[in-house]
């Protein structure tokens, strides 16, 4: 078996006299391998290995399922043929799809799989595709799914057909723990969402929804025993047991877990609000608006809590057939806990020292009424105690130092940190943090430990109609370090298959590019955005906190600005990186990239007029004024230096100062959003001489 | 009262050397008329006044409701605020919307209305706006919604605010019965895909959704009664009565009417696939999936057929509260009813000379069921039969001929023909088709019988992903031809007034602009479409019949190829069409139309390279390299064209003829898709002189 080097990123210059939109300038043609086959795959497989030929896609392509057979994979099966034919315009029938006689695709799998799709899950498989046949084998009927969406990313066009190219992949994860957390206590998110989510998901091979369901601003899912929890808790915006059984069954269909998460004993005001008698003390006179840390917990010195919470893990259990419970756990601060004579009475008689001791005696607790239940903990790193067993899952959001420590001390553990979505940091970013880095500490069994990772998509400043852009297709470079082995780590390449996944989830359904143009279009009123279009490519949210401290957002804030609009890592940034790093290693008059980083720069100048219009007659636009104020003197540096650079001329005695203290100026908060190419224009002017 | 003229288009020029996109064209900077105020209502109301000053919208913005009021009131004004808020982005507070004691907005109801809307529903409202005060005023829950959609049309910019400009308007509709029929019969629309047409039906006031269900590709409605139907006919594609109760329900709070359409006695292939006994003769070995006419039908002439018709109304009144149900009735064709013994002799018996006597004597047989159930019948032309009360309503899919001969002989009657989305037809094509126009030979009573029209999407060539832009933005054009003043006829003013609606009604949550960027992006497997859009703009799909002439399109074929993506009517056919009739108006070198004309040309240039390597890439993109070919040498010609006519100069003999036979070969089918601009480029070549 061979590991193919994934096919380098070749761009075709596309030559214009100027103003070239700056969408317009990479259209990439990969080099061929071997038979023709591009490699698009994301995640990257284990093992690939390229043969000669390729199969022809035909109206006739048809598939049977050898070995174990359920309900469950022949919707698989007829889904993955349904999007061959969406993708291929070829009309193949979806009638009888696992037992065609004259099958092209045969699915043999060897058994179902465990009962409840649990972590230990074998989603290995391993495909073949021939002139003339495709063989899928695999374990399970989860490895058969993870199959089957790489046999959709290996379809591709060859003249006037669409073809499969021939291959052997052997495949199996990295790691087993590979989620998607979101938030849906601080804004809600209606089924559909979370639906067209889970297709994005099974897509790229995650399978974890970690669900956030409490939150101090809702409380998001309906219980029968506790109905007062959304009916005075939610605002109405919950989801139903029914919607929920729904969604769990939609998971369980693409091969993915539900972890749900109910937040406790802090981040709990909206329980509180219905049940002010589990409160330690004061309890919140409503639904928390305000972000940040409420002061609001659960009373863990009263019996009474721990019934209401085993009535209620014991109903919600009832939904979430998953092995695993997530209990929150984090940020909890109660004045009462250092204040009430009450509480402190009751620490001392149970001998604890503090409030950390006083959470761990509540986790302890919590800790039976699972175990009763069947159901292992998570929680984020302050629930970590050495009073907990070890079959505890610590979910790392402080970083990978406190995922290690867990590990060290013969926990299991999941790691967040580094791929938080709301820091609206590049792909490449979040794709180079591995969970459990080579050049770890731990021995081989504590890396073991190391179960996989999450992708945390927090819910202060997204809504429904932007979830989508926050989350992709960031998360599928993620979903690849989670699957793919550890040194598939080039950037380059993985920013190339980008590009392409990203247009597939599109049609999946996901919102996340056209999402950008429609909300251009509800700011300014009109159809007519070409220009605001390239105006926005060039701009990007600032991270969660940075927003925070210009607007400062709460549960009221209309999330309808141009900040909301644009999305984070927009295809602008790696792309004038790259042309700038590929410029300057040989900045002459003639180069291909000096060509396309004028046409870049020249059409970032030609958006400006037009978009100054529409700010005029836009109050919501207009918050962005100082950025279009700034970008013909960016874009105008930008030319300077790459005049300068590929002349070989030298620039007058002070003119970088000038560039590099512009670019400052142009770093500083304005609109609550920052350009995409500071850094790469800060490179060209540093390459000048004076 | 006086009448305002609605302010006139005027464009801002913008000026770029070349190639500008062309979606890039025109800032519309509307005229101020008085107070600042901007009429983009649509539809445009019956009268309407404008006074000084302006209502600054702020976070305060709240609402109260005196007189009447009931849930669907407070969920009405409650929708308002949100989209409000949605559009401004002000904090304002969603509760106890309509009870605030500051209120603003004071709505007041005489009256409930109706307890199940009906057609003489009373719509009319009035609405006052003051620089402190919103008044509205109607005298039901219906027309309050009206006059709530009027207020949102109202928010415009004002400097830094959003204001609602002091206007007092009194409206009430032209025809009652103002509807949108969508066949989902020959291809299934999802719920959500109803849920979000019904909201921009109520954003321009249409007030009935005209269900049809039932078709030879499909059943798809669930029947208790008769399982068979849909487990059957539907291939799994079908509503649930739960569903169906949930539309009926969204659709009543929007204050639009559900009439429902249930096929018969032809156009039921689906039903006899289920029930092969109720058919006149053979039955169908399984579900239609060509088009056109088929030859099954129920048969007229058993009992058994109308105690099957009988037991299923039965149960579909209990779904469908409206007073009015559509039997369809059109395109009948039976050769039994010609040459089965028993049919022919059982004509014989009750004097029924032909089929159409035949299927008159059905028509009264189900007659007589509707009228036990309370309800009135609607069918197609082909019902019109002497022998039916006169309290059946004739839809006229066949023109208006059709529909006055109805209404001289005493029938209510529908006009259907001229808003046939499947046409292609431009908006302002279906703008000018009045169901009772002024020059009618109808007398006042008979015009009177005339109760409005009805747009049809027809199913043959849709799917979920493209059939909102088939219906929108068009259909809001016809709304206003049904609601407004017969002499509201401007049609630049319309296009005007549409690019604004069509952006509103895109943030309500339809796709019709988005969708077609997101198809480019899967088409050419990349978010890399900037010339791709810019070719996509000046094309438009062929009408439904000259596809299925070019692509026998059956209900397994794929929508998925270029001809979906484009939309019919495209900004860029008025834009060229406006522009060109402005040049020729003055055709001189400085003329800024000329300018904007010459930039799209060489736009359409620009697109050609980059559009020809993307389809070098793409199966199903290369379908439409005719175009590509085509397309630079129409925009010469358009260049040459406007530089002749601007400097006055003659062309050489035969440069005319050679031009205009290249623009005849460029009509002729290619790719399904047809350029939008060739009229007016003939209109330019025609100009020039020789």
């Amino acid at each position: 078996m061979k590991m193919m080097k994934p096919a380098f990123w070749s761009g075709v210059v596309s030559v214009f006299a100027m103003a070239i939109p700056l969408t317009n300038v990479m259209i990439c043609q990969q080099q061929p391998v071997g038979n023709g086959f591009v490699n698009n795959l994301m995640p990257q497989p284990a093992s690939l290995t390229v043969a000669q030929g390729q199969l022809v896609l035909s109206p006739q392509f048809a598939a049977n399922s050898t070995g174990f057979t359920d309900a469950r994979l022949g919707l698989a099966i007829r889904d993955a043929l349904l999007q061959i034919k969406q993708r291929t315009g070829l009309e193949i029938s979806l009638h009888d799809v696992a037992a065609s006689n004259n099958a092209v695709l045969s699915v043999a799998v060897h058994g179902p799989g465990e009962a409840v799709q649990s972590v230990d899950e074998d989603e290995s498989y391993s495909l073949t595709v021939t002139s003339t046949h495709v063989q899928l084998d695999a374990a399970t009927v989860v490895g058969a799914m993870r199959g089957l969406e790489t046999l959709l990313q290996l379809v591709q066009p060859a003249g006037e057909n669409y073809v499969l190219p021939s291959v052997t992949i052997h495949d199996s994860p990295r790691f087993p723990w590979r989620g998607l957390m979101i938030d849906c206590g601080r804004h809600f998110e209606p089924v559909e969402v979370i639906k067209r989510t889970l297709d994005g998901m099974a897509a790229v091979k995650l399978n974890v929804f970690h669900w956030h369901l409490t939150e101090d601003q809702g409380f998001r899912i309906e219980s029968k025993v506790f109905p007062k929890l959304t009916s005075m808790g939610s605002d109405g915006l919950f989801y139903t047991q029914k919607q929920v059984e729904e969604i769990v069954e939609y998971a369980r269909a693409r091969g993915i877990r539900v972890v749900p998460e109910f937040e406790m004993p802090g981040h709990s005001t909206a329980w509180l609000v219905a049940y002010p008698e589990l409160a330690s003390g004061r309890a919140p006179t409503g639904i928390r608006r305000q972000f940040g840390v409420s002061d609001f917990a659960l009373d863990p010195t009263r019996e009474e809590t721990y019934r209401f919470i085993d009535r209620f893990l014991s109903e919600m259990a009832t939904l979430f057939p998953d092995p695993y419970l997530h209990i929150g756990g984090d940020e909890t601060v109660s004045p009462e806990w250092k204040t009430d004579p009450r509480i402190r009475a009751f620490m001392t008689a149970h001998q604890l020292k503090d409030p950390d001791a006083l959470q761990a005696y509540f986790n302890q607790r919590v800790l039976k009424i699972l175990t009763r239940l069947h159901r292992h903990m998570i929680g984020w790193d302050e629930i970590l105690n050495p009073a907990l067993p070890k079959d505890v899952i610590v979910q790392s959001w402080r970083g990978q130092e406190s995922l290690a420590k867990g590990a060290r001390e013969g926990y299991q553990g999941l790691l967040s940190a580094g791929y938080y979505l709301d820091g609206m940091q590049p792909a490449g970013k979040h794709y180079l943090v591995d969970p459990s880095p080579s050049n770890t500490e731990l021995t081989p069994d504590q890396r073991k430990l190391i179960l996989g990772g999450e992708v945390a998509m927090w819910g202060e400043q997204i809504n429904d109609h932007t979830i989508d852009s926050r989350i992709w297709p960031r998360t599928a470079a993620i979903a690849e370090r989670f699957w793919s082995p550890e040194n598939v780590t080039d950037v380059d390449d993985m920013y190339r298959r980008l590009d392409y996944i990203s247009v597939q989830l599109e049609a999946l359904g996901l919102q996340h590019i056209s999402q950008e143009d429609a909300s251009l279009r509800d700011l300014a009123g009109t159809e007519t955005i070409e220009q605001l279009r390239i105006f926005a490519s060039v701009l990007e949210p600032v991270s969660f906190g940075e927003r925070y401290q210009q607007q400062h957002t709460s549960q009221l804030t209309v999330l309808d600005r141009f900040v909301d609009a644009v999305r984070p890592d927009p295809p602008s940034r790696y792309k004038i990186e790259r042309l700038t790093r590929d410029f300057l290693l040989a900045p002459r008059e003639d180069s291909a990239d000096r060509q396309q980083l004028e046409g870049l720069f020249h059409g970032m100048l030609a958006t400006v007029p037009i978009v100054k219009q529409q700010m005029a007659v836009s109050p919501r636009l207009s918050e962005v004024q100082t950025r279009v104020e700034q970008l013909p003197r960016l874009a105008q540096a930008g030319l300077e230096a790459i005049s300068y650079l590929s002349s070989g001329k030298k620039a007058a005695a002070g003119w970088k100062q000038s560039k590099l203290s512009m670019i400052d100026d142009a770093k500083k908060p304005a609109g609550i959003v920052r350009f995409t190419f500071l850094d790469s224009l800060t490179a060209l002017v540093n390459a000048v001489s004076e």
